[in-house]
């Protein structure tokens, strides 16, 4: 007989992932090697050890190992905020007359709001290791910097964040987190590097962009005695980080018996998504069990379904390592849009080698849509959703619609990423009836492409 | 052997509270009864069914049942985002180098951002039960105007808030978020109601405050078919639902055979205190135990340090009933302060008499000093507290650092109240060295006492 699923799965702290999961290591046709953007040639460990900490650069270059131990002081520290429960949907379920089951793996309840968390305490723990003095990083939407500033606080690091100017200025609350945690924030582009300067001379007035943030990030960092530089998605050591969600999913499931049919998450750089999948993936290509993967992403930024896959910058600057990924090119610049977090050019590379693989489906969804989910969601199962989550919920809530029709009962699992706590004017917009969608054209899209490096 | 005590204490959904504790049923001197306001006679049950449901009416005037079973519908939706952790801080007991052992009960880690949610719920389930249309009522810093909003959402009622001027400008947020959840929100002084329209020409140009927005509320209810009033702190009846903090609380405690030595919350209308305490001071008063009960309140509004224990009138309109509590006065308008929810002039009759009783002490502080602790905690804790939530620390801190002088492995207990996401403009005037504090003069406590009801 099947146990009685609570409504919140919480495991014990004595069931937490002692080792993260290394997805690459399973895959047999493994993603193409980073780029030294000097020689064009695959990156080496000396070479990548001057942007990242000695260990981290390490994990960057591992597809073999297929797990690795998370340091005692990070098991530590998540559990101050994990496990993260995983949510069965009842009460969405029913406003839905669905008989699909719906699980959510929520990961907003800690102060960064997001599950950014989980990998910056990963890589303040290693810089910290290696005696550094800090690290210097971007951030967009907010969200990865206010957690890489927890992180440094809790171990006494200093951090130097390049924010997005946009966001700087419409997000202040989001700084002020950051300063409460210590942190030295910048809104980006700045003068204070060259590549901002350069970058502030040919576009005066701009908002700023990841891109350029991460350039601005990463030329401090070399500049400084002591200090590296830390990223908050993209690479495959913040995927290794964030598998820690998808291995305390899969445990809290199993826990009950239950098997999920299709893993649903929203997807900007890919760490969340990578992070929620894969042990599945894992599973699925050891061959012990068969899923369905859907990656989700705002039909403004449609890095998967409109994308290509080839070797591209990572920033705006050209300084950082080139990766073979989705991308609309480095040269694209989506939208404004109200889901700052998935406003990247490209995906990470696992992702990116799943999906031409074939293993991964990708979906690309309108934000008026994405909010009118979000506002469904909130009203029945009290969370406020960050608009990047409410992606996943969007399809979630599809692919529950279908069940309806077919009669099917599917158990649906999705990545609540986060809060929205921060995204209220999004929210206003809303519900003002201001809010509106876009859609890259082609021309546009075919723009962005042809700024792709030859190689 | 004692067992190794995990960083947080999750209940599980069978281990939580079935009924509520009705501490005033444990009282042998009861506190003294609500006094109509027209004819200052104990008020009777009909009489204030015109202003609540009648089940909140029952609840309100019933000091007898020791316990009252909880709703299923209401224990399910309490499923949502409860059991709330018991958490053990490890890594601010290290920091601080005390031996003294602490421990919190967050009641943030849900989208009202605190432990109001606990009353709201129930409060819109006996109106739905009653087959109302819908709500009215006010708030200040805006944490019950969300939770009722949410909890009103959920069973499909009409809510309209009516919220402090100054808040609904300086937190359109917080306004948003309620909106997002379906409520109607106006500001407080409005030209919808009589009082308001006489508080407005008295007072041109007034910011408001929470006691004139709850006569508007009352008011307002009271002209439209189907509808009643809901309050969020100060009544019997919300201590009476925020009881499940305590209950869980000391749950989570004897799960693990700990013992609290003293328990310490933050009290504006002393809903939350209220709650923490209630099973811990219902042994003690069975002569099972004995526990130090500390009551925190802001130097800026100190009704329990320097107020008076009389009747006097709840709100500024005068409409509601008078209460016995410890109180600066319905006029005393206390100075701008960054701890909106404390800001109110009385104290909840239960609790004014457990403290003239001499049963629970009180501690007055000033928001500088808050602030200093709320950034101390929330740099080792990860939790960013609310500014109401952070007056508990300060005091957890200060007994803490007397343990380390003294040697003492006391055991603290404290309610976390909620998350400071909504408040970071406070924060930010911290940072900036800007906070300053306000202690009222004796004169100007007299003048707030000179202006009770002779009775």
């Amino acid at each position: 007989m099947q146990q009685e699923i609570p409504y919140k799965i919480y495991l014990e702290e004595t069931e937490l992932p002692k080792s993260w999961l290394n997805l690459r290591a399973f895959m047999q046709k493994k993603p193409a090697p980073l780029l030294d953007s000097e020689t064009m040639q695959p990156i080496t460990l000396e070479k990548l050890s001057t942007v990242f900490c000695d260990e981290l650069a390490a994990q960057e270059l591992n597809d073999t190992d297929k797990y690795i131990p998370i340091p005692q002081e990070v098991v530590d520290f998540y559990k101050m905020y994990r496990p993260a429960p995983l949510v069965r949907a009842y009460c969405l379920e029913k406003a839905l007359g669905t008989p699909a089951k719906i699980y959510y793996k929520f990961e907003g309840n800690n102060t960064s709001g997001s599950h950014k968390l989980n990998s910056a305490i990963a890589q303040a723990y290693y810089a910290k290791e290696q005696g550094l003095k800090g690290v210097t990083t971007e951030t967009g939407a907010g969200q990865w910097g206010t957690a890489l500033s927890m992180a440094c606080s809790y171990f006494g690091l200093d951090c130097k964040v390049f924010m997005v100017k946009c966001s700087y200025e419409q997000k202040p609350f989001r700084r002020e987190v950051m300063r409460t945690y210590g942190a030295n924030v910048t809104p980006s582009p700045s003068t204070t590097t060259a590549v901002g300067r350069r970058i502030l001379e040919e576009f005066p007035g701009t908002n700023g962009s990841l891109g350029c943030a991460i350039s601005e990030a990463v030329e401090t960092a070399s500049g400084l005695e002591g200090y590296r530089y830390a990223l908050g998605s993209v690479l495959n050591q913040v995927l290794l980080h964030q598998s820690v969600i998808g291995l305390e999913t899969k445990a809290a499931l199993d826990k009950y018996g239950v098997k999920a049919d299709m893993v649903i998450g929203c997807a900007g750089g890919g760490s969340n998504l990578g992070g929620l999948i894969a042990p599945f993936m894992a599973e699925q290509l050891e061959g012990k069990a068969k899923y369905q993967f859907i990656a989700v992403e705002p039909a403004s930024c449609p890095t998967l379904t409109r994308g290509k896959y080839a070797y591209d910058y990572c920033d705006t600057g050209k300084v950082c390592p080139l990766s073979k990924m989705y991308t609309l090119g480095s040269g694209f610049i989506p939208a404004a849009s109200h889901a700052g977090g998935l406003r990247y050019h490209g995906m990470t590379s696992t992702l990116s080698e799943l999906y031409d693989q074939g293993l991964m489906e990708a979906r690309s969804v309108k934000q008026t849509d994405v909010f009118a989910a979000a506002e469904q969601f909130a009203r029945v199962e009290g969370i406020l959703p960050a608009p990047e989550s409410a992606h996943a919920i969007r399809v979630a809530i599809d692919e529950a619609m279908k069940c309806k029709e077919s009669g099917e009962a599917k158990t649906i699992v999705f990545g609540l990423t986060g809060t929205g706590y921060f995204d209220m004017m999004s929210y206003e917009k809303f519900h003002d009836g201001k809010m509106t969608d876009y859609i890259p054209t082609d021309a546009e899209i075919e723009k962005g492409l042809s700024g792709l490096p030859k190689i």
